[in-house]
């Protein structure tokens, strides 16, 4: 006899009713191959004895295995397992062979390995360059998402939306981009996206094919590497010196290389933060041009900058549609706040607006909207004021105690803007081996980065920490790391 | 003398400081060519005069393009466009050349059309099968969010997050499926996306590569095509009918070509609403075994349901990670609501995890934890329950009125779930011919659907509309559509 009574375990706290649970239970029975076709099985009035529940439940079961065709009943002969089912092949379907690889689905996998952003627990943490989330005005931007849905008008976010983003912010933010940055630009050049690696990824799927060269930085945002080689590209490195990317090496490259694109933080290179000279950027220009391919400019934190202006964004000189920009918001106000943009001439944001259909649909019209009336009310511009300063007095504190601690095994250069100071250590210490005993302390730092293993280097965000965070973690470091 | 008065104009009111509009105007004239390098400019008491400006702004905007290399100064000669930038070559970056297409940027573009979802002026609009967005219980979402982020815990979900989506939600949206689906999934099954059609995105990166073959249903879902198509896929097409995909006619395909996955929408398939029957489920099972290939099951709508329980998902059966499911909260609440997951074996699951890293990064973890709330407080089931009751009294007026008005020239079935009446006209009217009509009245159906042009058929959303709307569309209709 078949044994109901263990395998039929039904919870009355469930959310679903119970008949539902024994639908369900039956199906897996019937399809696991355990109740095979045209078995019989107990006639309602006798399941409900077995399994002491009411015989109304049962019969709703019964009813929608009927309706589902996996029952079938014979007056005056009972109820059985459909016989219309196919064979169930206990072969191919038994639970224990799942483990021989030959049985799994065909996938392809790449090398690169997920992190997670599971974070150890710890007290503090150090990351490489990120806001200060507690800072932001989420209060004002939640309340001011809850007032646009009140309205009917306001309500009218809430359909499907424009591939490109919300047309408000498109129109305000170029208006916006063009009084920082100097750009000259409409709302048509505009394409919102879910932030910089959103961009990125659409801007190569139009630019590149399997096999073609992308030149980056050595060296350079991890992400942008993974993602040009996702696309089985061939990554080119070209050298980064005191003044950026080295643009005589890349010119030697160009000479025998069809290149389709370079990626370059020229405001400040990632992960050294120094600045691309102007006339660097200028020849960069030029040969851009000379050679066509496309300069993507991650300008990532451009509104970071505590002494002179920085320099204009390479999209903002005249390019011929070669610089394709990309911004966000998550630098501006918290990582979570996810709203970045693209720059580009309309012919290549319409193309970029059919990857980011296929990949995404569409933004988050609620949000978008609320982040175009930050800039309009003047909310966004006051929250960088007001961030500007506090990062400045966390910097100058993080410079200070760098030095106390760290200058005979250390160099590092006061950064005049973004939120990281670029560290490099003496050989004679292995700075990612401390890690382990720094976390034992409470202090967490993301060990998992090139610059750590290859370049004896930390980029030690200034800006998500306090200066009492601050003092704390530096003299976490002061006692762990000794030469 | 170069016309100083003219190009520089700056404007008072721009949210950025004069000085650093005129930085942007002079380097601008300097990178278009027009001012040459080496070439002398007004001192800034004479610039100052010429202009009407205060001379400390003057000032500030020479130091900063000092600072920044555009120009220098030598004691007792003056100031310069720094001689040392590279030569501006006025034929590479003259304006003029711009149209001359050998000039313009190497970009790839796909052929399909993008739609906008720009709305013309209407007062109805029937759509293809969307939520009532005015339903969905947005003002409870946004006040969660703002109670959230108003603790110190509650703002860390501001930071970067879980690339596979926020831990709570994973954990609570794997008991929901189990409970109304009956899928024996833990969170490790769960991988959150922005929605369905990211879901479909990533999941066709891991299983094929150009030139590989997916089946679709003849009909099916426009951008699950798209998607296929822009990853260079082989569309192979596969007769649907009135019990869904034809198994047989599929058997014949495998029988000769390497298939990596097919795509369906078992519950309802896309756009005709049939229903898989149970039999060709437990078949199309077996395939997927016999010639391993992934079954990719989109179930857009398995909660709207209105007589019987419907079957349960191919997920939901014994199938070794063949099937890879994909569900989405945006047909429960609104459009504009973005979160979708796809469910699969926790190895599938990690690959994806690393395409949507390099695609997306992460999603909304604000939003995400949110949803995780209005599953555990029953706001989400309340407001199923809600809506199922509305949206039946919908579809049985939307049935009655088009009995009323067109039986002579159309059929249908009153659908048992989902949000759309699958309406298929006679060949003596061309139902797409009236809908720039229809629009003159004020009722708005999107005309880009394939359905329309090559079935003269009709998706008709029932659940977007009040039953006042639906009378005045029915009205407008019987007006404007005869044979």
């Amino acid at each position: 006899m078949f044994p109901w009574k263990t395998v039929i375990q039904l919870e009355a706290q469930s959310s679903s009713p119970l008949y539902l649970q024994m639908v369900n239970v039956i199906v897996r029975e019937i399809t696991s191959g355990r109740l095979p076709k045209g078995r019989k099985i107990p006639g309602s009035r006798a399941m409900a004895d077995l399994l002491s529940l009411n015989r109304k439940t049962v019969v709703q079961a019964y009813d929608e295995l009927m309706a589902q065709g996996w029952l079938e009943v014979f007056p005056s002969k009972g109820t059985f397992v459909s016989a219309k089912l196919p064979v169930i092949q206990p072969v191919a379907l038994n639970q224990d062979r799942v483990s021989e690889p030959e049985e799994l689905l065909r996938i392809k996998s790449t090398n690169f390995i997920l992190q997670y952003e599971n974070r150890p627990p710890h007290q503090i943490e150090i990351n490489d360059g990120a806001p200060d989330h507690r800072l932001a005005p989420v209060d004002w931007i939640y309340k001011e998402c809850r007032s646009l849905l009140r309205t009917g008008y306001g309500k009218r976010h809430l359909r499907y939306s424009h591939v490109l983003g919300d047309g408000n912010l498109r129109e305000v933010l170029s208006k916006y981009l063009s009084d920082t940055r100097g750009m000259s630009i409409g709302t048509e050049n505009v394409l919102i996206t879910r932030g910089s690696q959103m961009g990125l990824y659409i801007i190569l799927n139009i630019l590149m094919d399997k096999g073609d060269a992308v030149v980056v930085g050595d060296t350079s945002y991890d992400a942008a590497d993974w993602t040009v080689l996702q696309y089985g590209g061939k990554l080119i490195r070209v050298e980064v010196d005191e003044h950026g990317l080295n643009i005589e090496k890349l010119e030697v490259v160009l000479k025998t290389t069809d290149i389709k694109a370079i990626y370059v933080t020229p405001h400040h290179h990632f992960p050294t933060t120094v600045t691309l000279s102007t006339e660097r950027r200028l020849r960069l220009l030029d040969l851009a041009l000379k050679y066509n391919f496309a300069i993507i400019e991650d300008d990532y934190d451009y509104d970071f900058h505590y002494s002179s202006s920085p320099l204009l964004p390479l999209a903002s000189l005249n390019h011929h549609e070669h610089v394709i920009y990309i911004g966000s918001f998550s630098k501006i106000f918290a990582p979570a706040l996810r709203i970045g943009y693209v720059v580009a001439s309309s012919r290549i944001i319409n193309e970029l607006g059919k990857i980011r259909r296929i990949i995404d649909r569409q933004g988050d019209p609620v949000l978008e909207h609320v982040m175009s009336l930050a800039i309009e009310t003047g909310e966004l511009q006051r929250h960088l004021k007001k961030t500007l300063k506090v990062y400045q007095n966390r910097r100058d504190l993080f410079c200070h105690l760098l030095t106390k601690y760290f200058s005979d095994i250390s160099t590092f250069k006061t950064p005049e803007g973004g939120m990281a100071i670029w560290t490099r250590f003496d050989q004679k210490i292995m700075v990612g081996s401390y890690f382990p005993e720094l976390l034992k302390k409470g202090l967490f730092m993301n060990i998992d980065k090139v610059y750590v293993r290859e370049l004896n280097a930390l980029r030690l965000g200034f800006a998500s920490v306090n200066e009492k965070e601050i003092t704390q973690a530096m003299d976490i470091m002061a006692d762990v790391i000794k030469p």
